[in-house]
């Protein structure tokens, strides 16, 4: 069982060299080095924290790394036989004349540091070709999503029905608590640091988890895990006892806002209507100069990677069925209060799975 | 209290600010564009997850970053009056737009992606200019490391005491409860993934956490946390039992190794000789190939940063006060099990401060 999992793994891993070696083959390109570690994963199955990869248009490869990894490389490609194996210390140089030797000049990612390219020659810029690809979750990514999504909303549920919450706590020891629990039900990692935010913090998108004690009034909650490689991302605000009136009044519109994006989430729907949807009913509410950042970005091997859901998105660009998306609109009232309510989605066929299923409504504690 | 706090991490951030402006007038450069997150926080005491400095050879700068952090950018940096702050999307065209009014060309950071340096028209490359200033450490960073180093350590004695180790434990659990207690103490975070790893795990040098359960014989494992932005980083192998013959072996080998290298710490000191002190051990002893990694790297803000002690360093470069050095050698065997000895130093006048006091002798469980 175990075996035949690897088997399709390493065959997965194959299918997407092949897809991204035709676009190497379209752009005339000897080959595509590929330094951004997500990328390689993608394309190989390797996890080690260095890898560059040569990748060709026949989906053949070089994959080099260094002695800490001799063992692991072997094991998590498989080692299958359109892929070399290199173990180097100066693997720059030494992929680089396996590149020269190949036909065609070869290309580099855009996120390679300027410096290292300058050392390789300044070769051309292929961008998003893995990218692209990334951009549709196949069935098994979106059963790894689905997976992190559900433990990560499983385990707030537990921690908020268990007292997890409460006025007098310290930010930051409530978000060991959660990270604690997160760990114990089988998260590889988390996504993110922790966003643990009460009282004037949580007028502060992206605050962390301080020192100070949590107040009575609202507390938001941004957190996700790792789930064999794929990332989830969620935020709950909570109020500890009965909301003030502003506090009912900011969440209850940021949870219309959150609805209203939600609502057109399907194939075909364009990314900026869905961020004009929730600031359409944050600025109807009068409170629109405190939506201070964009209203979703699509999640998988990274926490924030494409698509994106803003105002500055090309105004064609649509979703298609396997992309995901979080939609989370936030009103931030610096010195006072703030609200941010978020779920990830994947795009069905006919519309959009939550992959945090617990509810949206105002949870008083 | 806190005021005078405030103020002196102002003044600092203004002192540094100045040293690397000097160096960017050296380099005649009118301007060095910014973009490593831990350079900026080095400069100005901003730890937004966005942010570009544009500073210029007087130390007056301007800080880029966007409307997630209006409230925080003010506060970390207390807003001094040679700092302007500006809150926008386009960073790199606004930020851009003021380097080529100033007097001379602007350079970047050899971290900056290639991408983004053709959009920027390709400008000069200033290595090393802010790195050079974090290399040695002032009394408040020790202060910091020696905090992190401390808490990491005492928490990792109490762990243990209280049989945080132990076989049959999943290697995932027992690391989950060694973050939570971390973070608990009062870690910001954790530095890195920490490695928890049991019999032929224990061979990979960099294995994180499995599922697997911890069994008799060695388990190393590597961990490490931020306190106020520094890091931590210590590696200690547990016996699980009375060792066997071939455990204790490794293990008094590597302990050995590690004394060899720590012995030579002090001012003056050859990079290059603190590794071969280590391997010299290692390699007498028969075990060569099996250590497969560098001896050690500085540790600031970020846990891996400059200097480097490997075989592959200048032969001339040497330690200096106030430079952080870990000493890790290590065995590994693949399949059967593995020991790793690190403690984080400090260079001193005259040695070498640990900032990981636990002892470093077998401790068997």
């Amino acid at each position: 069982m175990a075996k035949v999992k690897a088997n399709e793994t390493a065959e997965r891993a194959r299918q997407r060299r092949l897809r991204v070696g035709k676009r190497i083959a379209d752009a005339n390109y000897g080959a595509l080095l590929v330094t951004d570690l997500k990328n390689v994963r993608y394309l190989t199955g390797f996890t080690g924290s260095n890898a560059v990869l040569l990748l060709r248009p026949d989906g053949s490869c070089v994959l080099g790394t260094d002695g800490r990894y001799t063992t692991q490389v072997r094991q998590q490609t498989g080692a299958p036989e359109d892929m070399e194996i290199l173990i180097e210390r100066d693997l720059f140089t030494a992929l680089r004349e396996r590149a020269v030797s190949d036909a065609g000049p070869f290309a580099v990612e855009p996120s390679l540091p300027v410096a290292r390219a300058k050392s390789l020659g300044d070769p051309p810029i292929l961008s998003g070709s893995v990218e692209r690809e990334r951009l549709i979750k196949d069935d098994a990514e979106i059963d790894a999503l689905r997976r992190a999504g559900h433990l990560a909303d499983r385990v707030w549920t537990e921690f908020l029905a268990e007292g997890g919450l409460r006025a007098g706590r310290p930010e930051r020891e409530a978000a060991a608590d959660l990270e604690y629990r997160l760990r114990m039900a089988g998260a590889d990692g988390l996504s993110f640091d922790t966003i643990l935010a009460s009282g004037a913090n949580g007028a502060k998108p992206h605050a962390g988890a301080s020192g100070d004690a949590i107040l009575y009034g609202l507390v938001t909650v941004d957190f996700g895990v790792y789930v064999d490689g794929y990332a989830s991302d969620q935020t709950r605000s909570v109020s500890i006892d009965q909301p003030s009136a502003l506090d009912a009044e900011i969440y209850d519109i940021v949870l219309r806002a959150q609805r209203a994006g939600v609502q057109l989430l399907a194939p075909g729907a364009r990314l900026r209507d869905i961020h004009q949807a929730c600031v359409d009913v944050i600025e109807d509410a009068g409170y629109g100069p405190f939506f201070v950042h964009s209203t979703g970005h699509g999640v998988g091997l990274d926490v924030h990677e494409a698509p994106s859901a803003s105002g500055f998105v090309d105004p064609e660009e649509t979703l298609q069925e396997g992309m995901t998306l979080t939609v989370e609109p936030g009103i931030y009232l610096p010195g006072r209060t703030g609200v941010r309510l978020e779920n990830t989605y994947v795009i069905t066929p006919t519309g959009a799975e939550s992959l945090n299923p617990s509810p949206l409504d105002l949870h008083v504690v």
